[in-house]
């Protein structure tokens, strides 16, 4: 295209654009963000934080420094590290769950902060390359054709109750791909033990090569 | 759990996990990691960089202020903008792709920066709540059942070559979902246009509430 007519264009599309206010790239203008769920969560480890920790067992991979005490903040506290270490996620729309499985799981769990809810785990999971070079159909066949993954985490409602964080997508350094947080009664920790037993046991899992089991209890505070 | 077992638990799990070097969580601790394909792009709009804009148009929602150059950088740079705007988005995994249609795909395909391919184009997009709020299924079927995407884009292979930046899980404060870079010789710009149309005619693009099409030239340089 020859310069004289690009310039023309230029000018052109130059009179759709609005000028009248000042315009920031940087900033959400969908209405109703301001009061948009939270989406950004940090787990600091260290030695502050209403939850105690009870023991961090390495199930593969690196481990991270033991800490005592973890504290979960979401936005807008500043990121910043005051602990031995920070791990970040996000929520996120659903990668896997279907309709007929989403009304399922609505239907019959409950919500993180019930007051009976003093147990929790923390377990960051990070999987392999050739996970993540799987097409959609792939994953989702290993995922629950294979694995059962939604189906087995259901046999635990409500008693296990669960939050997804992604990290993978944060940046291209996260140590992990996923944080997921579980807060359940302590009369549940066995059960809880056994949902994490099928999972581990699953095809899915030969996909994770990295994972620590981090369990909680909330302290008097 | 009584206290004194807690403790047990901690100093029997810390007893696994190796302290014989720093652990840092924020460093990636795949084998290869170094030498993997950079992930983090920044698209920065301002009156520097290759690519000469010949024209911005808001095809919907909020303008981005109008700029005479793009320069397109990859980690390690640090952020920063020293433009009117700064994009970043990062690739990730396939969410729709199957096998089937990735095979066919990777067949026919070209990679960026081809000789030939002086003329460019950015198009950030946002999806409104409600496509978030879908299940996977459900987008999957608007999105390739319903509006074919992956079969329109195929019809203009190799001419179009493209790459797909995601945004909306890098921070909760991100202005777009999705940045799509595309190349193209000049005399496919006809052939581009015909994809956009088509692509902006199906029911996906009924969940586009943010859309800009930025077309760029690269300059002599």
């Amino acid at each position: 295209m020859p310069h004289g007519k690009a310039r023309r264009l230029l000018v052109r599309c130059a009179q759709r654009i609005p000028v009248t206010k000042p315009l920031d790239a940087s900033l959400p203008t969908a209405p109703g963000a301001a009061s948009a769920p939270r989406r950004l969560f940090r787990f600091e480890g260290g030695n502050a934080g209403p939850w105690t920790v009870r023991h961090m067992q390495v199930c593969k991979g690196e481990a991270l420094p033991l800490v005592d005490r973890l504290a979960v903040h979401s936005e807008p506290v500043p990121w910043g590290s005051a602990g031995a270490w920070t791990l970040r996620g996000i929520t996120s729309n659903e990668r896997y769950v279907e309709r007929v499985e989403r009304s399922a799981l609505v239907e019959r769990q409950e919500g993180l902060g019930r007051p009976g809810s003093t147990h929790a785990a923390l377990i960051p999971i990070r999987k392999t390359a050739a996970w993540w070079a799987l097409t959609q159909d792939e994953r989702r066949n290993v995922f629950e054709a294979q694995s059962r993954h939604i189906a087995i985490g259901m046999d635990y409602l409500p008693a296990i109750a669960r939050r997804l964080h992604h990290c993978r997508d944060l940046g291209a350094d996260e140590p992990f791909d996923f944080l997921t947080w579980f807060e359940y009664a302590p009369e549940d920790e066995k059960s809880f033990d056994a949902l994490l037993r099928a999972l581990r046991a699953s095809p899915e899992w030969a996909y994770v090569d990295r994972e620590i089991d981090i369990r909680l209890q909330l302290s008097s505070m």
